[in-house]
């Protein structure tokens, strides 16, 4: 981590399966990534697309992660691949590498009790709670104003941003983390219609994260009524999602920003749902499945179907309606024309059929 | 709350209004309740459908609730009874009952300050602040990181979970409870134009939360440009809600995860309004009428009306309206093949007018 | 701020350029303005409508910002003006001004590293806590809750409401006020995929926010993988929105609650987005485009446009759709008569030719 020669850096690339062709100064030390528009001298950027192969003209960045038939202009230095976003990413993690995070120890002011019990090499901030019998693992780090609840348990290396909220017994995997201000177990909406009155179900379940989830900011997940309210090991979610009570997704699923998912409903394993989409209680969604932006999920999605539209629908059968809609104001102008012909062609038989009674 | 006997649940079922028949042992001791999928020896579990009465046969459950005419395998001990999802519900309150909160007394480092009335037998947790002249209620419950604004008003045993914040002057009547991360009162979107820039209007009304409202969590309620934004006796809300600057919520009415109401609206008693539902501002909503989910409401709903779709229209339109999209590329291929159609006939109505002319 | 006499009110308004007459007492003393149904005695209303003006008879406020010929009953004196919401605003401001925030100095019990730079006049409550190498500017207000990452920047005149967290490498301007709850700089949702699994790739940006900016609560402001997420000045949001990284938002920006922005995408100035509407990434909003409500922007927008629907269309387009739409039923039903006619024609023209066949 830190500043690499491009020789170094090329090398690398080539070593993690990358192959690669470096042209210009191998011994130009890099000590950044940064976009083209930003970059500076000493920085590296990239060119994703090689239709805007114009604006290497424009960077102050002296390298370019560029496709395998980029030119630069003189005095940028290029590493040519068949992935140049690929090379990106392996070139931010290797220049910049993740997160360093503030070291608190164990704080003499987080507030845990006596019964929790906390591995080795913690790092846990002032101003956390972590209550009775909760267990965590090694090396994790929790950041102010988080608050762990009676019973939790947390994996190895999890982090938790400030103001994250685990509500008792939740259970948290290994390399778990979550953002700040994401509260997970509380109560789901259980309640039972007592005339026009609603009268709270406990919510006894719990909601269980399993290994390496990453969840976003102000996410929401609440626990189980009963049993469990899970989430498969490797998802990913960005921010502001809605997961209800007893639902279950599961593994290296990506869930982005503002998804709300109702109750008891089961996701299969790597499925997509793109921003803003719902998805009703008690169906099951395939794996692989994939949910556009802002569809509203009403039935059951086999695997590896794409769905769209509110009420969602297979994309071939989506897209065509939404195409049909778009034409609907010039069907509307047809129809009514083709009514007057009818009309027209009606009035001649008929002139015909007289003027032929007439003749007989 | 705790162990009971089977014997003794059927007995509090059946004075708790529910007529219900146990076969199986009465003496068998139920320590908590599941579902089916994840009880084990000594739990109850329950059937809610009777069409799913196979997975009796795979539950370790010892005991199920079941409808009239369930049949279990041997050795589970059943409770039939005409409503075995009200079953349910009374018997996990009586089984768990509700949540036990960690007990602080008032913590000497929560941040009260000398002009606010705590009332006896609170329970305020460290990091705590409550302001300058805040009136609270008996037995409240209020976790880590809550933060409660100068001049706000907590009626009785009210629940603040972790991270809640209370802006000035809003108020909170008895039993309410708020899930961890939501705000109350904070600033609407009030700005008056000049010329492209927008100034800030004052927020200086209020939120008022009544008796019994429970609100999930990191939900955002308005305070009032001037006047009240107010939630109604025990109407219950999920997570992530906008609630607008100075809309009124009816008493008893249930609103889903992501739900957006914008301001100066007024909902009436008893409304359901599904998930990631968007209402405009000033416009009023019946009593128990339904919004159904993702539906954008642009108009006012009559009482009892249920409503879909964006723009929502009444059920029964919004159907049929979604039907004939449905139908639409079906209907724009008819249309082509009608449109073949007449001009094939006006070509030999043409054909036979000319021979006629020709033959007379 | 606080008590004043009509007369001076009136006076005040003149000068600050709205034209008013006052009709009644011009010594009465006002001491809070207030909605016509909640003012009592010595406070000011206001009628935005004329069409309302009956509404004047049930108030009991002693005076009411007024329209040019809106007549009021005896006793209630007004002011007349032709901008009666205008005269409202200024009025809010004068005579309530803004919050007043609590008073803390800089709390000895808030978490502020010696390296960071905290500017004259800062009122930093207890429970805040301040990283390394942050720099603050004069005259700041940080409630309780509150986390400033390492190497974040805020300038002068800062606000942020209680339980906000400011990301490492943040930088807010100058009058930036945050309310409760909300995230500035969290990683946004990026993932490189390596078979089924899902590689985090760091995201090294940061998220600037310029002068005069408000955000509401619970909102998410992603930091940009490269480079930076951009929120222009004296923008204005709502609540419970999110925004994706690396996108760039003009100045004078409008946005309500529960917008979802992906990322990179580019909104010009003075841009109004309506509550629930999403857009997706990659794409460019022109100056002074409307997004209506709900909508779903999947295309480049034109300056000055407004679209509606998702996937969202101009206006008239999009009305002359959603018309279509609702005629549709009816469509359906002209097309099975006029598919009857025409086979009745054919039928005729048929018998007819066979007529005409026989008789040759």
């Amino acid at each position: 981590m830190g500043k690499i020669a491009l020789s170094e850096l090329s090398d690398y690339l080539a070593k993690s399966g990358l192959d690669n062709e470096l042209v210009g100064e191998p011994d130009l030390v890099i000590f950044a990534v940064n976009t083209l528009e930003d970059a500076q001298e000493g920085e590296i950027s990239f060119l994703a697309n090689s239709k805007y192969v114009d604006r290497l003209g424009k960077t102050s960045a002296s390298a370019v992660l560029v496709g395998r038939s980029d030119e630069a202009p003189a005095g940028i230095s290029v590493i040519r691949s068949d992935e140049p976003y690929k090379a990106l990413c392996m070139t931010i993690i290797k220049v910049h590498g993740h997160r360093r995070h503030p070291q608190w120890g164990v704080s003499e002011r987080a507030d845990i009790r006596e019964s929790a019990q906390v591995g080795p090499d913690a790092n846990i901030a002032p101003g956390v709670t972590v209550s009775e019998n909760v267990r965590i693992g090694k090396k994790v780090t929790i950041y102010p104003g988080c608050y762990i609840g009676d019973d939790a348990v947390l994996g190895d290396d999890v982090t938790l941003y400030p103001n994250v909220v685990i509500y008792d017994e939740s259970v948290l995997g290994s390399r778990v983390t979550i953002h700040a201000g994401s509260v997970i177990g509380e109560d789901g909406l259980g309640y039972a219609p007592v005339g026009p009155k609603w009268i709270k179900i406990p919510q006894v379940g719990r909601a269980v994260i399993y290994d390496d989830v990453d969840v976003g900011a102000n996410c929401t997940i609440d626990r189980a009524t009963l049993g469990q309210t899970m989430i498969g090991s490797g998802s990913k979610f960005s921010n502001l999602i809605a997961i209800g009570h007893g639902t279950k997704i599961g593994s290296d699923c990506m869930i982005v920003a503002q998804v709300g998912i109702a109750g008891s409903t089961t996701v299969g394993r790597h499925v997509t749902i793109a921003g803003q989409a719902g998805i009703v209680g008690h169906i099951e969604i395939g794996d692989d499945a994939t949910v556009a932006a802002q569809a509203g999920v009403t039935a059951n999605i086999e695997p590896g179907v794409t769905v769209l539209n509110s009420p969602a629908a297979p994309i071939a059968d989506a897209r065509r309606q939404m195409i049909a809609v778009q034409r609907l104001p010039d069907l509307l102008k047809q129809f009514r024309a083709l009514e007057a012909e009818v009309k027209a062609l009606k009035a001649t038989i008929e002139a015909s059929a007289a003027t032929k009674t007439t003749n007989s």
